[in-house]
Order: C-alpha cells, then structure tokens, then sequence
C-alpha cells in the first residue's frame, strides 16, 4: 500500500471524524445549556431564601419572566446584535439585520446563548429585592437582555477580529465579567437608585434583614454549583479530542474554586465574628464561582483553588463594605458575589494564567503586567458600559413610570399588592 | 488509486459512523430519560405547592407511587402492550406475549418509555388531589401505566405499518396527545366522578382555595420546563448528523413556547384581572409546554412561539371555564394544562407543521385542511379512548371500595388520615 | 484490492473509533459525575426534611462542607491515596506521593471519584445529626474523605493487581460497600460515641422525633434517585459500543430496584401498622438503590427488582431493631439505608449475579457459595475497617474537643449557637 493510499484513507477517516466531533459538541453545547437553564432555579432559591416571606412571590416572578422575557428578546433581537455577521457604529456592536452569521444548525448556540443571557439579567433581580415595581422590573430585564448585556457581549465573544477585546486579547472564557460583571454592576446602579429598604438603614444604624429560608437558599446555591458545570464546562464551546480534556480540566477548577470560596469565608467569618456564617458561606461559594469563570479555561487547579480562596476572602469584605460603608442595600449580596467577583476574577487572570500558543501568561508565570492591563481594561469597559446604559435606562424610568412600590405596599409585602396573593398559605 | 478502493474506504468508514450515531443516540436518549425522570419532582412540588400543606404528604406519595409503580407495571406489562412485535384485537394494541420486539440492546428505550408512562399516571394526581381515597389512586395509577396509556400509545408510536395512526399521518411528536392530553383527560374522568373538595363549590358559590406554597409551585415549573427538553429533544429518538440538528430546533422551539405561554398568561391575566397573576403565569408556560410538545419537530421558531401564545391564551379561559361552568374542581389546572393544551397543540400542528419529504404541512403552509383533520381525528380517538377506559375503571371502583375518602378525613386533612402524620413539623 | 489494503483500512478506523469512544467515555463520565454532584443537595434535603427546624441551617452547612472540604482534601491526597501508582504499607493503600497513575488527561476521573467521596462523608451527616458539634463534624469530615474512603476504597477501585479484593474477585460495581456501608458504619459509631438526642430515649422509653417537612425530605428522594443514574450508570467508567448497552442495563437496574424498594416498604409498614408510611417508603427507596448498587452491572432486570424487594423489606427492619432493639438514634435511618443495606447489596451479588467470562456466577446461577464468600469477606474487611478507623478517630475527638454540643445548645437548636442565625423567618 503506497503513501498516497494511507492518505486517502486517512482524510476520509479524519472528515468522519471530525463530523463526530461537530456532533459531540453540539451534544455538550445542549446539556451544558440545560444545565445553565437550571441555574434560573437556583437564582429563585436564592433569592427567595435570603430574603423575606412577604415578597417570595414578586421574586419568583421576576426571575420566570428574565427567563421567559429573556428567551423572547434574545431569540428577536439580543442574539444578532451579539454575534451578527457585520459590526455597526464603528464597531461598538453587531448589524442586528445582518442574519447571515445564522444558520439553521446554529440552533444549540443560540440556545446556549439565550440561558447566559437570562442569567445577566437575573442577577438584578436580587440586588433590588423587597422594594422595586415590578412593571418597571420588566422593562429593565428587558432592555437588559435585548441590548445592554448583547452590545458588551459582542466585543469579545463572536471570537471574529471584528471584536475589539478580542483583538486586544482580553480573556473572559465563561464570562466573569460579560455575564456577572455587567450583571452584578447594572445591580449596583439599581440598587443605588431606587434606594434601600424601608428599615434597612434607620437613623443612621444599619439593620439586618434576614432571610425567610436559608435551607431553600442553600439548594439554590447547590442548584447553581451544579448549573455552573454547564456554565463554565459548555463555554469550551467544543468537545471530542484535546477539548474533552479541556472541558474537564475547566469543571475540576470550577469545582475547586468554589469548594475553596466556601472553606475561606466559612473560616473567615468563624475567625471574624465568632461562628462559621451560613449566607456568607454560601456566597463565599458562588464568589468563587464567578471568579474562576473568567479563568476556567486558562489556569491550573491550584490556580483555580488561589481564585477560590481570593474571592471567598473578598466577597465577605465587599458585602460588608457595601452594607456598611457605601450604605446600598443588596438584599442577597448579588452586587459583590458578582459584580466585585466578576471584576476580580477577570482580572486575577493576568496573575495566574498559563502561558499558552500565542499567549505569554500571567504575572505568576513570567508573562509580566500586560495581560493584568488588558484584562482590566477589558473588564472596566464592559462594566462601564454596563454602568452608564442602566442609569440611563433607570434614570428615566425613575422620572416615568417609576422604581419604587409604595411605602404602605412595600410594608405589606410585593406579593399581596403587586400579585393580589400571599406566596404562603395553610 | 480506484474507485473500488475509494468506495471500500468510505463503506468501513461509514459502518464506524453509524456505530458511533448509534452511541450518540443511547447516550442522549438516556440523558433525555434522566432529564424526563427528573419531572416527577417537578409535578411533586406544583402539586404540593399549589394545594394545601395538610395534604402535601399524601401527594408527595401519589407521585412517588405513580413512579414506582409506573416503573414496575411498565416493564412487566405496559411496554410490550404498547411495542409488541404484533398487534392483537384487530390492532387495537400490541400482543404482550410477543417479546420479539425487545432486544438486550434496548434498555435505553425501555428506560425513556418508562418515565415518559409514569408522567402520563402523575397528571392523573393534580386532577384529584385533596380528596381521594390513596388505595383507590394507587389501582387506578397501576391500571393506567399497565393497560390505558400503552394502547393508545400503541397506535402510534411504535412507528411501524401496524399503527393505524402512523399510517394516516398523524404526528405527534413528543406526545401532547399520547401522554398529556391522555393523562389530563383521565383526570377531568377522575375529578368529575370523585366530586369537588369539600368547601370549592358551596350554596352556588365558587370558593378558591388557595395552594400553600408558590415558591416550591414555581420551582417544580423550572423543573418540568427542564425536564422538558429531555421529554421533547428525546423524542428525536437518534443524535448525530442531521439529527443533532433537529435535537437543538426542538429544544429552541419547546423554549420559546414556554416563554410565550408564560408571558402571555402573564401580560393576560394583568389585562383581565389588574394584577398579573402567579399560578396562571406558571400555568401559561406548561401550557405553552404542552402546546408544542407534538409540533416541536415539525413547525419553525415562529410556529413554536405562536403555539406558546395561543396556549398561553387558551389555558387561562379553560381553567376558567372549568371552574366556573363545568363545576370541575381540578386544583392545580391539570385538565387544563394536560388535556386541553395537549388537544390543542395537537390539531395546531395541522396549522403550523412546515411541508416535508412525504407531508403537504398544515394550513398555513399550503398544505389545506387534511393535516387539521387527521391530527384532530388523531388527538380525538385517543383522548375519547382514556375517557372511556378511565371511566370504566373508576365507576367499578366507585361501586366497590369507593373513590373519597370520608368528610372527616378530607376535612382534618389526608396525611393525618391516610398516612398517620403531618408533612410539617417544628 | 487486497487484504493488506482492508487491514490497513480498518486499523485506521478502529484507531478513529477507539479515540471516539475515549471522547463518549469522558463525556458520559463528566455528566455522570455531574449527576452525583446533585446527590448532595438530596442528601441535604432528605437530611434537613427528616429532622427538627431548629438544626435544619447546621444540616445544610454540614453538607455543604462535605463537599467543599471533601472537593479540597480528596484532590490533594485522597484521590493518590485511593489511586496512586504504588502500594505502600504491604498493599495496605496507595502511595500518596506516587503521581504517575495521574495524567493531565484524567480530570474527568477525579471529578468523578471527587464526588463520590463526598458522597461517603455526607452519609455520616444524618446519622449524627442534631446534637453533633459543628467543629468535630468538619474535622471527622475531612479525615473521612482524606484518609479512611480512600484507604478501603484501594482495596479494589484501582481494579489493578495490587488490589488484593480485586484479586479475589469481589464486585462493588459502584459502591454499595465502598461509599455506602463505610459511610453508613461509620455513621454508625458515630451515632453511638455521640448517643442519642435529648428526649429520643427517655426514661426507658422510646420517642419519635418526626421530621419539619416531609415535601423537602421528598424531594431529596427524588434529586438522590435522579442522581443514582449517574452513580451507578457512570461506574461503567465508559461508554461506546457494548458499554452503551451495559449503561442501559445499569440504569433499569437501578431504577427497578428503586421501585421496588419504595413499593416493598410502602405494602410491608401498610401492612405492619396499618397505614402506608411516608418515611419509610422513602427510604425503602434508597434502600433499593443503595442495594443494587453493588450488582447492578452483574444482574438481570429480574435479579435488581429481586434486591430492591429485599431491600425495602430489610430497611424497615433495621431501621426498627437499631432504633428499639440497639437505642442507637440515627435521625434520618443512615445506618440501616446505607451500612445495612450496602453490606446486604454487596452480599447479594453472590446470589444473583449472572455467569460472565471470568467468573461462575452467584448462588441462583449455579457458581455455588464461592462468591456469595468471597462478598461477604470483602465487605466485612472494608466495614471493618471503617468501624476501626472511625472509633480511633472520634474516641481521640471524644477525649479532647468533645463530640457534642452542651445541653442547653441542644434544645434551643444548633443553628442558634453554632452559626447565630435561625434557618426560619418570616
């Protein structure tokens, strides 16, 4: 058998298998999308649990209708202006009208795209529990999922040279900053904005407000460990080969660094305040999961188990600077678990990156400061953004329809008023 | 080197291949079984979520049962009725005795067959729940999974010549009339001979009674509409090539019809009643669930996503109705959502299924009023077989150890009662 | 074209296919691992339903930290403890410091037994619960996941030569023996070192402590069922070809026995006390689960529904003569689900197995006493050795930080004193 033989046999081999892997991925692109679409659950448990019985309901609501809004708006408009074909104005987003970037077999990253994007959009949902309307709510999870969170998304993301961070060489791989960032950072601003609680901060003291169920908040945190395997393991975007490896590389350091979130802010508060804190645990958790979701694809296990502890260690300091010194009141603590963390995570990925192909690593492994300045930069421009495009949207719902219920429906609790029941009966 | 050689290649090539999709095929029909499974959670908690805690032990215990015994009665009994090599009785259903049909290699099949009958079984419970007897349920549960739902399942799905409504062209696809509109029938059967709870329709009013815990409804409807992408993705029945493809539209197609159900129950009810109201939004989107489970592999995103609308719509005017005309206490909406969401989606894919390779497709795409009429013919003839059947088994057992428990027993609640505790303590 | 030319052929798609199945095998073993992860939000669950409010955060932590520390503590040294290159101390266990059993590939695996072991400390957890001091838990916790699974659990998982129970032929496909009764013996010393909670016996008497909320306890039947697929069907630790098929076979396996144990205890305590009861129905559930375990890829459908059947009988037993017979207070029946009937399950593999290559079968097929032996002898040793390692561990805990909260801490509730929160509010 001559050479050129053995290489036809092996190009209609390698077509074969190169075929499998297209159907390999697209199956873990599905399950990991499932997996994501779970987390919306894990978001309500949260959200609920850490928060008061009265306005279980309204919460419940909020984060159906991200999902459901999201799912519409994203599917219309959102999904186009983050990966379309052509880029307009200059490059600061995609031609929502270009479709061409779409194709019928496309359907699993749509999918996959759509449950990130009601992810972004959920995480507000949290940071203004207890007080906003929910008339307004819709709105701003609307414009959120249909504009905002695209725009930023597609300066990295569509991986083409058309994406200006991309080109920069800044890396988010699951989205630190694309999802939890701009996430975590549109709370903030909503948060400020429609103001604390009623109770929350009363002549000058700053009161604690707990939650009603901190068992149903835990399985949420559970729920969302678990989903965060679809999150970070599906963002390889590929499977079969060297990314299987890669997949499970990424979910070993997604599970230790949230394994080591835990541990740090459960022994942090323990040293701190005297007893191990339940909800500054379970946030120590998720803290570490937003911050190796940045890195997931690009650091060792000990990498992902340093982030781990760094972002346990700092969402304790951040809620409580929040709490107390910038007095914004975050029912959940969605601003630092994501917002904070989302920041951090990015960033420290210039400090513990492995050095790849075309990539010369983080600060740890002799890549010097530049992939820690375009890893800020990138993540400062997003959350900036993010910033800027919610105050606007904010700013005029505040002047139109309004933020807030009304004292009297905000003391009798969302759920009565704004959906005529009690999410608790006999 | 010759086409012979070239033609050897690409024949071993292709036998690899298709051993591989074959994998690939066992591989998601089993996680789509798991996912499928993993609904009787979700029933558990609307069920017990939207009915009261007195009698949330008794339900938790229905769904078990309904699992269980759907488990065990499927495999002895159900799965060869509905698969059998032959059919028997003129074709009405398959012979049990013939086992030719089953092969070693087909656990997987057997395992999505199961879970797919034990969800038809568990809509049964919501139909009836606060009031019936548990033995009389545990019977009638068994003679559904064993007897009902696997022959007129046996007209269809298995797919072959044998099943007359295979060859009329009738579809569908994941089962919104096999298991759904089958499950919700038997339950309007059940609830109207078992009689409304105690305190539901008194000296001509209409009392509601409200369910005991929104938070574990609304997290048992994550769960469903997560197990339903498993329950239709599945129903593709093969991954790999182009059915991957297929797999990701139905997955997009069931989403958007969940989101629209929920969004346009939502935005309804906020029309009809001034407040959007909780349980009817989560009822839209298995609605809209239901709705497309039988078009999900033959209509585009639009047709997926005005399925959604229009049981979103519907499903709200038939809870009404039910409740307020038909004097049918169905506590959590099962007839509605189940039975006639499942008719309705099935005809609407005479409306909206896309024209394929040996199909003219629904009205709207040019095909006429044939399609409409065979899925209606369809639909009609299986639905008219579960009420028969259900009301045969029920009336016989009415007559002999009776379908209520007593006043007492409903009144101090049926974990008491039936079971000998309270579901909750301190 | 010759035969050299087909060979040739062949080998290159046999290569392609067996690189192929490499990537199924990663990915059903990485979804699996996934599913196990989930088992321990059931765990939660089940644990927090079955026992009083007041301890219900404390549960939730307790888990919780089982994973996180067991994440953290099995990467560092258990999993080279279990799996490493060399025996150390006579075959004893592996040598922690020989990494070269570890490849970069291989990140899938120590996900898988990561959770896994997790899964071993968090049976501990509801045997103890109540009355166990925060702190000592954490400590036994971590010396469980770091030292004494992976010791056992070398004695056979390597499934190598240096395995001595490998070498003699003993099956625990995925763990009856080696995750659930050493998880559930030493449960059970710690349940006897701790001794009962305050009022379970008093005065000679026995009391009942019932659960707050049997719909969460539920649940986590459910969540721990739904997780046993990936448990059980994962340790195929493959996939592709004949592995599919076994998969298949694993899952209805485990899936019946599971029935049949929630139907064997729901008929055996109807009949025995005259009214089907909630937990112990539930139970009976993992009883058949936590049974078939062992054998569930060596026996027929109709030998796993024969194991769940004994199962559930046997649960209802021990939970029974533990608790009036041996006054040992186990809150949640750890003891009897995991220690009894994983003993039990691993022994049955000796009557029901059926005849493979290498191996005569168990009792019913004719290979005589000879493996129903060497069963019994390998569970003894791993048993044994938990008993052991346990005892000396907490008897050292006992003697200096104490095992148990004070009195006062005790009726009041751990979440008050441990963590300073109540898990409840309004």
């Amino acid at each position: 058998m001559n050479n050129i033989q053995q290489q036809e046999i092996q190009t209609a081999v390698d077509a074969a298998v190169e075929g499998i892997n297209n159907d390999l991925g697209i199956l873990w692109i599905l399950i990991a999308a499932i997996l994501v679409f779970f987390m919306q659950a894990g978001f309500t448990l949260v959200e609920t649990g850490f928060t008061r019985s009265k306005n279980a309901g309204n919460i419940v609501m909020k984060n159906f209708m991200d999902l459901s809004v999201g799912s519409l708006m994203f599917w219309v408009i959102g999904y186009s202006i983050m990966y379309g074909g052509d880029t307009v104005l200059g490059g600061f987003m995609r031609d929502p009208f270009d479709l061409s970037f779409f194709s019928e077999d496309d359907w699993h990253n749509l999918f996959f795209q759509t449950v990130f994007c009601a992810t972004a959009a959920t995480i507000v949902s949290g940071a203004v529990a207890g007080r906003t309307k929910f008339s307004t709510y819709l709105i701003f999870s609307a414009i959120l999922t249909t504009i905002i969170y695209p725009i930023s998304g597609s300066w990295l993301w569509p991986f083409d040279d058309k994406a200006w961070l991309n080109n920069l060489g800044f890396i988010d791989f699951a989205g630190s900053t694309i999802v939890h960032a701009v996430g975590g950072f549109a709370g903030l601003v909503a948060a400020k904005l429609i103001g604390p609680r009623i109770g929350k901060y009363d002549n000058g003291k700053i009161n604690v407000i707990p939650g009603h169920n901190m068992v149903l908040g835990a399985i949420g945190v559970f729920i969302l460990w678990l989903g965060w395997f679809g999150f970070n393991g599906g963002s390889q975007l590929a499977f079969g080969g060297s990314d299987s490896i890669a997949v499970g590389s990424v979910i070993i350091n997604t599970n230790l660094a949230a394994a080591l979130g835990a541990i740090t802010a459960l022994f942090f508060t323990w040293l701190k305040y005297g007893k191990p804190d339940i909800s500054m645990t379970l946030n120590g958790c998720l803290a570490g999961l937003v911050g190796i979701t940045a890195g997931c694809g690009n650091v060792s296990a000990v990498g992902a188990a340093a982030i781990g502890i760094i972002s346990g260690l700092v969402v304790v300091l951040s809620i409580e600077f929040i709490d107390k010194k910038l007095r914004i009141d975050d029912p959940v603590g969605a601003i630092s678990v994501h917002g904070v963390c989302g920041f951090l995570g990015t960033v420290l990925v210039g400090v513990f990156a492995i050095p790849g192909e075309d990539f010369a690593g983080g600060l740890l492994y002799g890549g010097g400061f530049k992939q820690l300045g375009v890893q800020a930069l990138g993540s400062l421009s997003m959350i900036g953004w993010a910033v800027l495009a919610s105050f606007v949207v904010l700013f005029i719902l505040k002047k139109t329809i309004g933020l807030r219920v009304s004292e009297k429906e905000e003391i009798d609790g969302l759920d009565i008023h704004e959906h005529g029941i009690s999410a608790y009966g006999d």
